[in-house]
């Protein structure tokens, strides 16, 4: 793998899922791999589970690991032939050229403005350092995907599920801020490319990309889509057809205990923060079919493959 | 030991300072006892001494350090069934969850609001950390306590004292701003554990919680106070009846070298950072003897050995 | 070496660099020589290249690193014999005291306030820091100097030149902010230093303290400076004459392709971060005359070489 930007950039999500759980049964076996190497993770925006389960996956893998966010720096330039007379200061060509000499493999964090959908969707951020740099680029939830998160998600699946095709949902869920879509891009074609049986529900209007749900059974119905399921994913997004728009409708989607009783008694999922009492009840959180913190561990050890994967890619 | 929130988790204060005389004799003796383990450190507040002396005793002990402000991530919610639809983005359930996964020890520095005595001495902030982890928990300065400073005074003392129960007095001296009680508190009854001969003199008004100061002598005449005195502690600390308030008045309660003449030629300490000609005179800390930088030098070791003691525990 | 504070610190420019490039052909060669050594970084402004490099640089000779600002701790007073009942909570005295029990070396940048050149030319922070240092102090970019930076420029220059005594032509560049003029003054001592053929150019009034530039042929003329060059180094400064003011005017000082077609076909230069098509037009920077990736990475093997002689010196 030479990059991981998104989850089709991984040629065999099996292979790779293989290798994370063979890092959580022994973190230090690859100890040596990274030695003298150097992780460089920027930071555009805020960051708890990413930064330190990459890092610690960095770690396991023997590599010295340097965050640091914009704000240490400055603001950044990605637009070619611009005359920089205004705030930014360093243009992504020169950022890029620099930190390839710098260190050995990149992650970057850069979250959408949610104003411009073609301007996000362009993933101005991960696209500028992808086509600048000459070392490996890790993406560590850019304007529309978050790769990191679904592999992370996939394994917990992987680990739990009883049948070969178990029924996914992925719930739109409330929230009182107007989200990216990143996370439910990413987990849907993520659960497709893995073969999963996945349902998405949301509200009327609240549609995701097409590109990234082909193959899933859509539905306005919750309840319907609750029935029989073996994993309930909640996640808020806003609205990509009104592009960014937030709602404060549909506080009735909040997943309860209820509702999870229509389910094939399913394991609940999150990729955290979750807005308790929001997004999902009390209940259901605290319930032992959560699994929120199995999805959270998984994300050290699905970094560790994907950054095992590029050090293996750079010999 | 399994935390370390309060002077009183240590079982043996005198074997944790013998421990730690240990360590600055040797720093590097125990490098292999943290070998792939990782301490987390998170920040609510500024920290200059506490940052560094605990990475550097981690590093000794071999740990991986992964430093970490709220800033950097978000705001955390500590109310149990808190519906979230304001502000906090995430519970400290799920995060300490998640950093119990992470993280082989946690350590988190969060000061007091100064508003409400009752909600700062619940101390809502380590106390929600303690109850939500399955690694251990250092206190890196909470709202009332700050047991790693204290441990460092002890060990500073107990490097000097020439009697075998020393004079002690804790002063109050004047500062610009409210300060918090943690310092003090936690001096207090470390002395008091330690079996140190305790005076604490401060302008009437500005007791400090009996719950720390049981078994010290009290008085609010300075000059009285320091009169034989070995070791003389300065500190400004709000009031904690008028609970948070400050105080511009008492500007003479300064630490002078006309005071220090009264004392068996004590050594003067404080925990740092300190005001220069408002808590103390320049003539008193730049004298030989001043010992700020010998108890400075010792929060390295003092923490190296709560952090020796605490992953000892885990085994 | 003992401190690293200006180029005349180093007691022989071309061993120096001689190492460097020893560093650069085999950066873990020297892997013990900073084992179980700790490399404090101390920001007081932003860094990109000199936060990465100078971290890089200490883990290849394993030491440990330490990078903090003072915005995580708080203001520090540098003055002696201050009351200090304003903003700045810890005197440099106590801050250097603890640094130097805490790290082997300290690295710290700050920038000048451009507001009175007496007080930024006195360097008071960098000053006040190794008047109260007992380690090495290593300037990161201090109120007037950029050692670091220059060093890294002599040893790129040292690996294109094709002639003894190359002809190097330090320009000024138009910028919309006032810039310090720590990377020029370092930058002409350096060269001069090293023995190259130094033009200095730059529009009337705009001259640098003549303490820098002794030994160096300095014009108005560009056009003129730029014959017959072999390395073009592009920078803005602000006037010292004026102190601290930038100027709009002068736009047509941009590096451009026209201009370096007057050169003897000469490498182009600038420190970095670089205003685009502002201080040097896209055609120049983006041509294989441009070396500005290789200065960058050089800024690893010097700052390596340096943290290595202020190593041995401690021994």
């Amino acid at each position: 793998m030479k990059h991981f930007i998104s989850i089709q950039d991984a040629p065999d999500l099996d292979a790779l899922i293989a290798k994370a759980m063979l890092y959580k049964e022994n973190p230090n076996i690859d100890r040596e791999k990274g030695k003298y190497k150097t992780l460089g993770l920027l930071f555009f925006n805020s960051s708890l589970r990413t930064r330190l389960s990459t890092e610690i996956a960095a770690n396991n893998l023997g590599m010295q690991v340097i965050g640091f966010s914009n704000q240490q720096a400055w603001n950044f330039e990605f637009m070619e032939g611009a005359v920089m007379d205004q705030q930014n200061a360093e243009h992504i060509k020169e950022a890029a050229g620099v930190l390839s000499r710098y260190v050995d493999i990149l992650g970057v964090r850069s979250f959408p403005e949610l104003v411009d959908r073609a301007w996000d969707y362009s993933e101005p951020v991960l696209s500028g350092f992808q086509k600048n740099l000459t070392i490996p680029l890790v993406n560590l939830e850019s304007a529309t995907l978050h790769p990191l998160q679904s592999l992370a998600d996939l394994m917990t699946i992987r680990e739990l599920q009883q049948t070969k095709k178990p029924k996914v949902v992925l719930s739109w869920a409330p929230h009182p801020r107007a989200l990216p879509q990143s996370v439910p891009n990413s987990f849907a074609s993520c659960m497709l490319a893995a073969g999963m049986d996945l349902t998405i529900t949301h509200p009327e209007g609240l549609e995701l990309s097409s590109d990234f749900t082909e193959g899933a059974t859509i539905t306005h119905n919750q309840q319907e889509a609750f029935e029989g399921a073996d994993f309930i994913y909640a996640k808020n997004w806003s609205s990509f057809r009104e592009y960014g728009k937030g709602t404060s409708l549909y506080s009735d989607w909040i997943i309860d205990g209820k509702k999870m009783k229509a389910t094939n008694d399913a394991h609940f999922m999150h990729c955290l923060p979750v807005r308790r009492n929001v997004v999902v009840a009390d209940e259901v959180l605290d319930s032992p079919k959560s699994v929120v913190l199995q999805q959270a561990q998984n994300r050290i050890f699905t970094a560790q493959a994907v950054l095992a994967s590029l050090l293996d890619h750079g010999k």
